[in-house]
Formats: structure tokens, C-alpha cells, sequence
């Protein structure tokens, strides 16, 4: 077979998989699998030309590219996977990642960095194909002779001449500890449902024709039985820390006299004020998130300690019903939106730990995958606290008469009417599984670098004020003062 | 009246306003208006403080402080205006701001820098004011003596001393050229549905005693009336272009050769392509809008461009209906979300100027407004221009005989039948008033700095030369090659 011919049956060939891409996006659209389709390489190895070729038949409203140079100050001041989180696709469509979080892991500056970073990216891999994400990561593998032989040419190209800096230059004489780099890390990140596809690309039309096959078959397969699967997380021994029952949590202390209250509230604002000052100058990034009863008084917590808190510093994220947009994705893309960047403070009024318990007792979400959530929810908090982050959690709790008593207030207090819906009362009737599942939640997430606090909210002045003392408490061990 | 009972009045009517803006927040949101709070003034005039008292009662569901500090490398890479667009309230909420659009102009390096970005800024509060917007701006007052002061006390505070930068010191060495400036700009930007309020807050209570006021003040005349209007713009001679009416257009224009279309087009790419390089050396954003009716051939010539460009550089925006988030807000919001960063180029797949077509034609917006847009999108059309922009737009046309052969032919094409729905044929039938609507549009929005380019579609070859022609000829012109 001669040569001509051959590239023009390859040719042909490249057109025919472009156009079938085109008629699995309806198909996938429908299946509501979600496709991350990843490509890396060396300089110079024809990511970009490779990404045209896939996209070139594909209707625009599908898929999305996204193109990582290095990170703004705003990726700069948050976990390095947040600006990742940011861009992963929705269900049915397709992100296409030219560069991606690897980019920090193969050019790491050795092996124990490489490997610290593969924590993370491995544990968000694993959370997005738990969530049923397809994701086809591609290495396109050329020779170091052959990138020199690029480079030069287009170091001789008037208009392409700027694209060669001096760092593509120094990864070709610095081959061989790249190339060592790579290969460590695609060995540790290739488990069944994230696999590395090395394809050689010296050759772009074959290297092509490899890349859309493997998109072909990965899409046509998950359209029809979904996207691969984790194998089950191994026990990772979370440091956990010991919670008692709700039903054991005694709810009478109180601070019934006025003035200790205000003395207590004034001298507590007095400190948490100094130490968010600190905490911006030091850029440690604070967490805090909110969770209780109805009327238990979360609202009222929250606001006693922002008015301890410079306004610039922080900001209070209320929690509602997901959007269309989080919906279609997986469901702590929201909550990755809104971490705090270093030095600022976020509070949360509710916030991920709807997953275990609304979306458990009304059925929104299957069990198979809630009770996922507890290590997720594990995984998640650790890689804020990892990067510097205080993480704490509070549970706002009262006994079922104190509610009562609260939502008749509120039933009875024109101003108050709009804090009482029926839902509220759907929801009282639901206190046993509450129960429940909140028990099990404080079991399975109190860990040492993310503790909940069980705020005893009978009596409103003990609460705020606990809460206050509790938050001044962790910024303090944060801060060693 | 001794000064301690004056305090005490004084501190119980604040806390009374405070409160009394909580039960507003309920009506506001009914009410549908968005509302800024914008907070300016000198380093140490109390900005942070005053922004901690308007908010201490509010629910946080209703309102979000922004605070802005120096622009991220992102927003530098576009117009100056582009990021508080993105902050903009949505109808019934409210956005805090803590500096604002005013930070570079207050610090302009003379009076003619400060007038052209208030000539952005008067085009920026006019179209919220015409959407009905609520605009609240204050600016904190004190004097030279009160500013060192503070500076000061804050330098002598272990915890706040860091607060305290060379800038801040600055601006009090240099105070009468800032002061002069603050004079300069705040007249020129106090219309009436956006005027400028200079709270003296040496006295700090007084201060937010005034500013609560105006904000209650505000609100209420806003849920009662709306908020004020603008007066009539007045006629902005808009540079425009002739343009023939639609009917007058010759469509026989046609490549019959598929050899030629072939050589065209592989000439054409090769050109984009070295130009596309040079624009992203270059750093000049490029906004490509694709208009024209259904079937019309927008996605395939969109498709043809697309080839040509590396995938790195451009992102194809498919413009579907707004979702309930955009909705909320100016409709001009989700455009400006998409606008390319320095070097790129965004093609639109449909745009906003949905606004005088479907919107209009549908009813889905009132005449008062939808006829108001024709300025408003020379004005943020001339505003990308103005940042380096090249603008331009295509109206893709063709005869209805020939649209309905390719319903017929979409229809009778299974894996086209997707590309066809009734609303499609509804459309059809409203022919006349499109032609009426999209006649109005190219008289009115066609200008030197963002023309309009009719394709003749009939021939979809030509038509997509045609435009690859266009796209490299505005190209060129930019570039001077």
C-alpha cells in the first residue's frame, strides 16, 4: 500500500470518527454522563492541533474548552484543585482540558511533591467518577528529538516565534527528569476510571486517529452501561473524634442574666475582632459552617458574629435548593465556589451536610450515593485544612418542645410569619430520621482537622455566646496566641 | 442636652433604622428592584465600619458585600468596567460595595484620565438606572487632621498596624490633589437617578445615622414608585453605517466549483490561522456575533471560522434563552460575562441582540425597554471598541423559499431532525415582523467601530468564504498587516 494512499484512507477515516462524535452528543446529552476529555504533553507535543481535530465537527453548545495557564491570584489564594472544581462539565456535556491539575505534579520539584499533589487529584477523580463522570486523559508522547525539531521550527516562524519561550526550550534540555516526573506520576494516576491513554504522537494523523477512537469507544460504552466505575475507597481512617448522641446532650444550661450577657458578648466580639484582623494579615482561610434545628437559631448565631467581624473580611453564604446549574453536577461543585480565598472568613447558613440529611430523608438522592458522602464530605474538608484552612462545624441544637414553642412564636408574630412555612412543619414531623441521620453524620465527620460543635440552643444567650467562645477558641489555636 | 443622653439617643435610632431595614428587605424583594449601596471615601474615613452597621440586621439572603481591591490579571485583561458588571444585584437583592468604579478615577493621573473613565462609568449606572436599579453612593468624609489621626491610632495598634500601608500615608501627604479630583469626578457623575451623598463621619454615629436614612429613605420611595429614573438620553450621533434593507439584498451570489470553494477555503484558514497568532500576541480581544434566521447557516460557518483558529485562543458562546439567575439581572449581564479576555476571540452563536428581535417580537420585553436597546448596545459595543476590541457582526440571510426547503430537508434527515422543532416554524410564520425588526436593528446598531456584515446564505459555500473574507479583512485592518 503506498503512502499517499494511505494517509488518505487515514485521513477519511479521522473525518468519519469527527462526524460520529458529532451523533453521540444527543446520546450523551441524554444519558446525563458528564465527559472530562484531558490532554497533556510536552511542549510542542500538538495538544492544540489535537483539541481542533477533536472539536472540529462538534456543536459548540456541548462541550466547552478550557485552556490552564498558570493560576490567578485568586486560584493562587485557594487549594490548588479549586480552580479545577470550577470548570467540571455538566451532566451530558463535555469539558476539554487543554493542560490540567497534572500540570503542577509533572513539573513538581521532586517526587515527595509530585506525590503530595497526587493525593488530592486522586481523590478528585474519584469523587467526579463516583458522581458518574467519564474521564479520558490523554498524554500525547513525542520524542525529545522530535520536540527540538518543532520548537525550531517554530522559533523560525515569524508569527508563531513567540509561542517558544524559554521554558519549552529548558524542558527539552531537561528531557530526562520531565520525562521521569511523568512517568511516576501517570503510573499513580491511572485506576480503572481515570486511565492514562499514552499516545504517540510523531506522527499527528495516526496520533489522532488513536485519540477520537479511544473518545469514540469511552462515550459509546458509557452511554450505554455509564462511565467506569472507582473500585470501593479503602478504609482511610479518618481521625475521628468521639460525638455523644443528641438524645444525651443536655440542654439546660443558660445564661439568664442580662447583663453577663451583654458583658460576655461585648468582651467576645472585643477578641474575635482582633483575631480576624489577624487572620487577614496571617491569610489563613476560615470555614465555618452552620447547620440545627429549625428555629434553633442559626440566623441569630451567625449575626452576633459578624458583627464581631470586619465586612471585607467575610462573607455569610446562605444555603438553599441547588440550581438548575449544580444540579446538573456534582453536588460540592457549589460548595468548592464559594471557599473562602486566604485570610477571609465564609460562613456558611447550612451548607454540604444537606446531602446526609435532607437529601437523604426525602429521597433526593439514592442511598447508594449519600452514604458515599460522609467520606467525601471527609475528603473535601481535609484538602481545605490541608491548605491552611480552619474548618468548623456547628450544631445548633434544641429539644422538639423548644421548636414548637418557636414556630408558634413565629405563626403569631406578624414580622415573624415569613420564618414559618409549611415545610418547617413537614419537616417536624420527620425529627425521629433527623435524629438519626444527624447522629450519624457527627459520628462519621468530627475529625481532629474539622470538628462539629453541638451548640446547646434551648436558652439563645448561652448559644450565641458558645459559639462566639468556640470560634475565638480555633482561631486562637490557629494562630498560637 | 447633655452630650452622654445624646449618644444614647443617637445609638437607639441607629439601631432602630438598622432594624427597620430588615422589614424592608421582604417588600424590596417583591418589589423586584435591585439596589447598589456604594461606599467611597478616604483610607481610614470609616468604610468598613459604616458597611458593618447597614448590614448588622439584614438576612443575609438578601444582599452580598463586594470589595475591591486592586483588579485581578483577569480583570485587567478587560474593559475596566467588565468586573463590577459582574457583581451587578439581582431584582430585589442588594450589592454592598465597598469601593467601586470609582477607585480609578479617584486616582486618575489628571482630569482628562478621570473624564474618559467617567464617560464609561455615566454608560455603566444609566443602563442599571434604566432597568431600575436603585443607586446609592456615599462618600465617607473627613478631614486631613481626622485621616492622620486614624492613620495613626491604627499604626499604634499591633493588630491593625499592617492596615496602615505607604499609600495611605500618601494620600495624606498629597491630600488637595486627591481632594480636587474626589470634587472633579463626584460632580460629573450626580444625576438623579444616581447621585453622589457626602456624609461627614468624623463623627461616626452621625455619619451612619445619615447614611441609614438615606438608604431607608431610598428603599421606600423604591418599593413604592421605583427607582428614579434617568432623564432621556440625549442623541449620541452614533457613527453609523448605510445599510440596505433586507429585502434589497441580491442572494444569487454562488461558488458552484467545489475545487475553488476547496482552494478558498484552505487560502482563507491559512491566513486566519498566522492572524490568529498574531492577535494573541498582540493581546487584542475579538467579539464575533453570528445573527441571522433559522437554518440560515450560522453553526456551519461558525464551524468553518473555528477550524481556523487554535482551539487555545477562542471559545464558541451558544446563546440559548437566559436562565432564571440572567433573568434576574440586566440583560446586558450575561454578555458581559462572556466577554473574551485580552488576545481572544469569542464567537457568538446568537447574542444579545435577542433583545430587539425575539424579545421584542414575542413580547417578552416592553417597548419602553426593548427600544432603549439600540443605544445601549452601541454603548457597550463602543465600550469593548474603546478597550481595543475588534466588533463584528454577522447577519447570515437568506429567502424564505430557500429556508423552507431546509426545514423540508431536516425534517426528512433523521440525524437532522434534532435541528428542527415547531418553534422553528413558528418563527417562520412571524417572517414580516423579523424582517421588520432585523431591517430596524442593522439601520440603527451598524457602526464604524462595530459594523454589521449581510452574508448572502443561499450558497452555503459562498456564504462561508464570505465570511472567513470578513473576519480576515477586519482582522488585518486591526493589525495594519
Amino acid at each position: 500500500m503506498d503512502s499517499a494512499s494511505d494517509k488518505k484512507a487515514l485521513k477519511k477515516e479521522i473525518k468519519h470518527l469527527q462526524k460520529e462524535l458529532l451523533t453521540l452528543q444527543e446520546p450523551l446529552k441524554r444519558s446525563g454522563v458528564p465527559v472530562i476529555l484531558l490532554f497533556e504533553g510536552a511542549s510542542a507535543s500538538g495538544k492544540g492541533s489535537m483539541i481542533a481535530e477533536v472539536i472540529s465537527e462538534l456543536d459548540p453548545r456541548g462541550y466547552q474548552v478550557y485552556t490552564y495557564g498558570s493560576a490567578s491570584e485568586e486560584a493562587r489564594r485557594r487549594p490548588f484543585i479549586w480552580r479545577y472544581w470550577q470548570d467540571i462539565p455538566a451532566r451530558g456535556l463535555m469539558s476539554v482540558l487543554d493542560h490540567s491539575w497534572y500540570d503542577a505534579a509533572f513539573s513538581a520539584a521532586d517526587e515527595s511533591e509530585a506525590r503530595r499533589l497526587l493525593d488530592s487529584i486522586n481523590v478528585f477523580e474519584r469523587q467526579l467518577a463516583d458522581d458518574g463522570c467519564l474521564i479520558l486523559k490523554f498524554y500525547l508522547d513525542i520524542s525529545r528529538a522530535e520536540q527540538k525539531r518543532r520548537l525550531e521550527k517554530l522559533a523560525g516562524d515569524d508569527a508563531e516565534a513567540w509561542r517558544v519561550d524559554e521554558s519549552a526550550w529548558k524542558q527539552n534540555r531537561e528531557w530526562d527528569e520531565r520525562r521521569e516526573l511523568v512517568e511516576y506520576v501517570t503510573e499513580r494516576s491511572s485506576p480503572q476510571h481515570a486511565r492514562w491513554h499514552i499516545v504517540p504522537n510523531e506522527d499527528k494523523r495516526s496520533g489522532t486517529l488513536e485519540v477520537l477512537r479511544v473518545i469514540r469507544d469511552g462515550i459509546v460504552s458509557a452511554i450505554d452501561h455509564g462511565a467506569p466505575k472507582p473500585l470501593p475507597r479503602e478504609q482511610r481512617g479518618w481521625p475521628l473524634l468521639e460525638m455523644p448522641r443528641l438524645r444525651d446532650v443536655d440542654l439546660s444550661p443558660a445564661i439568664t442574666d442580662k447583663d453577663e450577657y451583654d458583658a460576655e458578648l461585648k468582651k467576645e466580639k472585643k477578641k474575635l475582632s482582633k483575631l480576624h484582623s489577624l487572620i487577614y494579615r496571617e491569610k489563613i482561610p476560615v470555614v465555618l459552617a452552620f447547620e440545627g434545628w429549625d428555629a434553633a437559631g442559626k440566623g441569630g448565631a451567625i449575626r452576633r458574629l459578624s458583627w464581631a467581624l470586619d465586612p471585607r473580611g467575610f462573607d455569610v453564604v446562605p444555603i438553599a435548593s441547588p440550581s438548575p446549574e449544580a444540579l446538573a453536577r456534582h453536588y460540592l461543585w457549589r460548595f468548592w465556589r464559594e471557599i473562602p480565598r486566604d485570610g477571609h472568613i465564609a460562613l456558611f447558613d447550612r451548607s454540604w451536610y444537606g446531602r446526609v440529611m435532607v437529601e437523604r430523608i426525602e429521597g433526593l438522592t439514592p442511598e447508594s450515593r449519600w452514604s458515599q458522602a460522609y467520606d467525601e464530605i471527609n475528603e473535601f474538608e481535609y484538602e481545605l485544612s490541608r491548605h491552611g484552612a480552619v474548618v468548623e462545624k456547628f450544631w445548633l441544637h434544641i429539644d422538639s418542645d423548644t421548636q414548637l414553642e418557636r414556630f408558634r412564636l413565629r405563626e403569631s408574630t406578624p414580622e415573624k410569619q415569613h420564618k414559618i412555612t409549611d415545610e418547617d412543619w413537614r419537616n417536624r414531623d420527620k425529627w425521629p430520621q433527623y435524629e438519626k441521620a444527624v447522629d450519624e453524620m457527627l459520628q462519621k465527620t468530627s475529625t481532629e482537622f474539622a470538628p462539629w460543635h453541638i451548640i446547646e440552643g434551648n436558652d439563645k444567650k448561652y448559644a450565641r455566646i458558645k459559639v462566639l467562645k468556640e470560634v475565638r477558641k480555633a482561631l486562637e489555636a490557629r494562630l498560637g496566641v
